[in-house]
């Protein structure tokens, strides 16, 4: 992946996670009706990159639609959302979608969403242009958010993660591991991990839910995810990493106290909901060691963030409150 | 079914469903430790019947009991919870069991409960003998409750009705229905039906969830369910039927708009919990067509209701707001 | 009024107000359908008495009725609800209806209601005789109930005291007054009293609202109320009375401190909503000084309470904490 | 009106309202004790404008001040709250004004505002002259805000909408139109709009209150409107506008289904309350057909924003949800 | 001790806490003005007995009264509440008091109560003859309940429980312990035990107060506590018991897992408050280790249940979830 | 106090409170880890000034950290937490520490400190030197916050302040006022200010709490203070000031209606947790009566702002609710 999206890290920082000057890259309005463009995500595809994209319109309605870019950083977005087809069928009942997180596995492209039915719940679909996309039964039954696909099967199963939740701004929640064998049918549900305690990590210390694709590491595989703080003005997100052991990936083996990128910048701080960092996608190019990773800042617009795996996953192991 | 419980209606009473004049038939403290038994299953068994019983113990813990019976009302109840085996496994995460249902289909009593796994969700097991229990995999991610299994597959498919939940004293609550080709991964699920506009029929406008195991009928599938109406002062639970497709079972076809049995005597208003009327079996016996329902009454003890099959389906049918 | 209900004190009582030995007079299943009776107004009409109740069918759907009696105990209720006209209207909007009180005003008997109309609000209507009835326009926005008719003009002025409230189980309460020249429009609302302190007298100290119509005294117009004290366990609703100034009727110029009659016998502590007494009529005879008062006990059945209007003035005078 | 204010869409914008470009036109502190200027109410009066502001001083008290200007954009705010009089009388109970509008009928500057009467209630008063101002009865019990009187009577009745809510942050809302024949008495109370479900238009899905005073127009009344959406760190407002129907205005002939303006520029993202755009009033040039809203932003300051009343009503008509 | 009250358990029952078969002991009408005589505290006095009476009169005002017995079972309580003196200084705001507890110390008898000063917190006091009484200094700041004083000193030190609370029905309770020299000032506060885990016990899950003046037995001190559950439809309190450390009495040796008497014969179960047992006193027979637990039911009226010294420390060890 | 840090007020501005214009003086990111260092007190101390400083690191822990500065403005601060000592004892259970304050009386600096012993309470310890640090027994039982101690004893008894609270994000604080003979135990509790009414001083109407050490003047102990008001969108907390009896000094002279400073600034707007202004230290110079109040903005950096002594209390005085 030569093409990967890449600044190196400022000279006056420290941090193992560091932003693109440019952010953010997507404005809010960069299509034509859009009111926001945030928490997207996005993946190596031809020569250059494709995505599916969060865009909400000015009526506030949560939709997904398709995008390119030969970059990763100037980006064409499609002005409609993602027609699931090629034939409606009864499965079209989605009354909202938002969220989406996207993985090739073999030359399908899956892509997860939260998908209004009858409450949030893990909506499932695939493409394999970014032009036709079906979509299939949705993975559980509501309330949750935050469904995220491993980029292959583990011990023959499907693995996916999720963060059950209810109505509403869930004020709780814990990710969980679910299997599958054909991505239809799902059990075989573990517990991966809680909130920490307020004492020991507080960024997180209300809700956390899986960010990018599970990335397969020697060391395990590297889940960035989000954590929540419950401020007396709001819901602060920022975002942290864990390393899931590679055969049974319900175990958690480091997970970061400290946070690794926190609402601190204006777009993330000031928008349609202020202090909001919250990664979708990552890319990562093996030889390198670079890691680009997109994130939706204050629910508006979309920024980038960038890491090199060796320190992260060395910062990770050393500052774990596992 | 020789031998179900049996009481004609009272001569003073027009009501489709009427009570057992002794009722309450499993007081509060029959077994050793029990502080309440309620919200239980039985099944006929042998020549006569066994069940899976709610107790509460003196320290308000929730568990699930075996018990047995010659006449259905008499009732020998174990002093121990069940211990599901025969060998320990990782799956035995529970940090409480209760509202079993039982449902035999060919030589095996499955049962459905709400298993306390980071949260309550829908436990799975099953017994020949309820002397020995096998625990399987939870169907469901948390939070979940009311998971009721239909007594033959459909389409080839196990199915399952639940009430997604969140993790307190919910105050929603729609009926959906999964589907498993093994009762081990589920998926294709679906809406069935939601609370009642507060217009409408208010005892069942704030959640409703599914009691005994359905029962095929040539009208459709009769199913048995609870309501809630949140008072000023609480809670009141009551009970309601309707009639699925038998080929589709999450269609609704019929409906009781007005409840069937609501709390009005003193041990369904005074207990524990008062005002609760919660059903979570149904004897039915096909030659007469006499139906005996076990309920839990106030959240402590058992009570049982009787009514004819066809004036029930009747009623459904007359009195339905689908 | 000959026949008004009467009963004398209790021996061992010293109660100013004291309960019918043989309540509750109207039972929850009086009529055909009904699954409670209570809230409900009743006043002299022809040799006996008429009223218009408050019966929640089976689906606990929430309406009103026309009733006769000739003793005023013995009652005979319509099965079906009122049905305004004679000629369906716009105004027809009504969700539900509950809480009713009557006032004869010359020869018409005025009903006002809660009326669900986009949220409770008070709805208005009349009758002459019991069998045909008229709706008038609401008398205000959304969201307000226990709206109570002055029995004749002051000032020239129809006069209704309200409630106003919110969209659910109202946490907060003030009784109002507002003015009418003709019963379709309202204006110079004046703010008449607000929950007590929880110091001074902890019954009335979450919300307050007006029962039966005001009844005229030389002593000032006699308002009989209900007060309600949130408890960890639920609301719990008494009756008080006060009496206000005759010409600018807003003033209050008394108002009992203790309650005249708080839930403590059976069918007042255990019922559809526990610890209930809501007066909404009362018959007074004013010869002799007989009051009889109509109540709702636990939203489920209906009570008589007498009392001598000599002593109950004379007991709010001394006991106000005005 | 040729001094309207005005200004050009900019080049790069497509949108039907657009910001004037130097935006804030009012500071918070522009009077001596301002703490901030927002939600206020302009109108033509003699070669200018004249206007009532909610000015909230350093205690946080909201009050009402009349100002002037030439020009509509530079404005001379009365450092004193507007004294009702002339000779003071038993209506002045007020504990607070805020959120003004004015219009005008015939010679007079009609008043409304919300005013603090035992909570929060719809105040009413009229000028002349802008210097001499006339208290007269609240229109309405409480709890309501947002009223808005109609420019004219319409059926020869004087018509307002409002807004019923509750004691606090009220999280519901819909606008109803009330009726008078004397601007003293109000009946014939009309459902007009609720919120929109969250799937069709999520900025207005929590609740809706009118803005300035409903304009005239071949195509119905134009109301322009705010709404609000309920994120999870807040509630954040936005603008749109409906077409309602000429003679029975209640009835809702077109809604804009996107918002007009929604808070992105840093002086409505940030301030005493983040996110808020809230229209109270407009001039409109019938010659030219230009239109100038004035709306509060971030309850701080306030801002001027344009439109062409063709193109406005054409997008209405075009992108209605009704 | 000789005449302590005293009932031998009924044969059929084989708990270690019994009823007194004529509870309730005191009515809830026992003096002139009471609505309910509840959560009150007696100790051996004379000949007899003596007690401060929690009585909340008919403007449901709580205060505290003397009042008499012969036999423990029989009381005669004075129709006015303890007037502390004798010279009334600036201590005296008391917006109301409940709750209390007695325990002797050298000739003093020691009061503690819940005392209204800008919210509850625990009020201090004495009398040597329960004729004439002394108020002290609070001994914290709100907001505080549950204040219980040790019988004797410890290390030199007055050792008072507590149980931190909120404004209102608080959620949430631990008990502390609090030390003074003097018991004017209160320092080295020490944290005792929280509530249990829901699935270890749950009818102590949600909060705990200390109960009775705890009893010192070789074993350690004895505390019987209140613990409560929420369930759908309101607190629930049940009594329990622990044992403390004899020298240093935070920390706690042994605390019953499964409750001691929980809310379940009528008078527990239907009053003011339903569902609560609310122990406040115990009398205690070294000689024959007979124990007479005093509690408030119901929040309306009082009863007595007994237990055996030794039968109830050996429950309490066995049966322990420390 | 030759050094103290000082800006003349700026020429455009009449407030009697006025910023350092180069704000924040500590950014968020001084020390290694530090997510944000706010809410911080500083004393002169050798030639220059130190300081115990709040500081979250990027666990979102909270913690506290000495400091020095020659110039009050220019700030070095410790990496590490202080570590109190020199010996552990069982004091040491902390969960977290935050809001420090200190103060200096004879040789010894006194910090007060909110701290986490189950609950939120008043943590207390002192130092000679900044270097080694001393823990002693906390001053109360939880829920406990805006512990502040008076800078000498008075009629012979310490003093402090302090803010009852609960678990949470208190909706609700008065302040108190506590008396010690020796710093360890607490006792002669005395309310001194609750909120103000919403209608006089709204930006105090939520909750209050003490800021610096009382500062003694002839006209009284001036108490600089913090006020919350709750917006929809949540807390603003603004700066006020008040005037308490020389000798009892929880009797309140003056009270500032309208507040000193508020979060107008990005830096007091925009952060972690926006719109706060929290004053919790001043320095001042009584010669030239020369005041330097150190605020936490937006929960994130910490500010300087000036004000003359003279000024200050002439406008308290003058602007006084009391």
């Amino acid at each position: 992946m030569k093409n990967i999206p890449w600044q190196e890290r400022p000279a006056d920082c420290e941090d193992v996670v560091w932003r693109y000057s440019e952010n953010p890259v997507i404005p809010r309005n960069l299509t034509k009706n859009s009111n926001s463009i945030f928490n997207s995500a996005v993946v190596p595809f031809g020569d250059g990159f494709a995505g599916v994209f969060r865009c909400d319109d000015k009526c506030r309605r949560m939709n997904i639609h398709a995008g390119f870019s030969e970059d990763g950083i100037n980006w064409r977005i499609e002005n409609e959302p993602i027609a699931f087809g090629p034939d409606g069928d009864s499965l079209a009942h989605s009354d909202y979608k938002y969220d989406p997180r996207v993985v090739q596995i073999g030359d399908k492209y899956h892509i997860q969403w939260c998908n209004g039915y009858f409450g949030p719940t893990i909506g499932l679909g695939y493409t394999y242009d970014f032009k036709t996309f079906y979509q299939s039964e949705n993975a559980f039954l509501p309330f949750n958010r935050n469904g995220v696909l491993f980029p292959r099967k583990v011990n023959d199963m499907y693995m996916m993660l999720s963060r059950p939740s209810d109505t509403g701004h869930t004020p709780f929640g814990d990710i969980f591991l679910s299997q599958s064998p054909d991505l239809e049918f799902w059990g075989r549900h573990r517990h991966v991990m809680s909130p920490s305690p307020f004492e020991d990590s507080a960024w997180q210390c209300m809700k956390i839910g899986a960010g990018p694709a599970p990335i397969e590491t020697p060391d395990g595989w590297l889940l960035i995810y989000h954590g929540v703080l419950n401020s007396c003005n709001g819901y602060v997100y920022s975002m942290g990493a864990a390393l899931l052991d590679l055969d049974e990936p319900w175990k958690v083996l480091y997970r970061s106290q400290p946070y690794l990128l926190s609402p601190q910048r204006d777009y993330e701080c000031v928008g349609d909901v202020p202090n909001v960092v919250f990664p979708c996608a990552a890319l990562h190019d093996e030889e390198t060691g670079r890691l680009a990773i997109y994130y939706g800042a204050a629910d508006t617009v979309t920024g980038i963030a960038f890491a090199k795996m060796d320190e992260l996953i060395k910062f990770v192991k050393e500052n774990s409150c596992v």
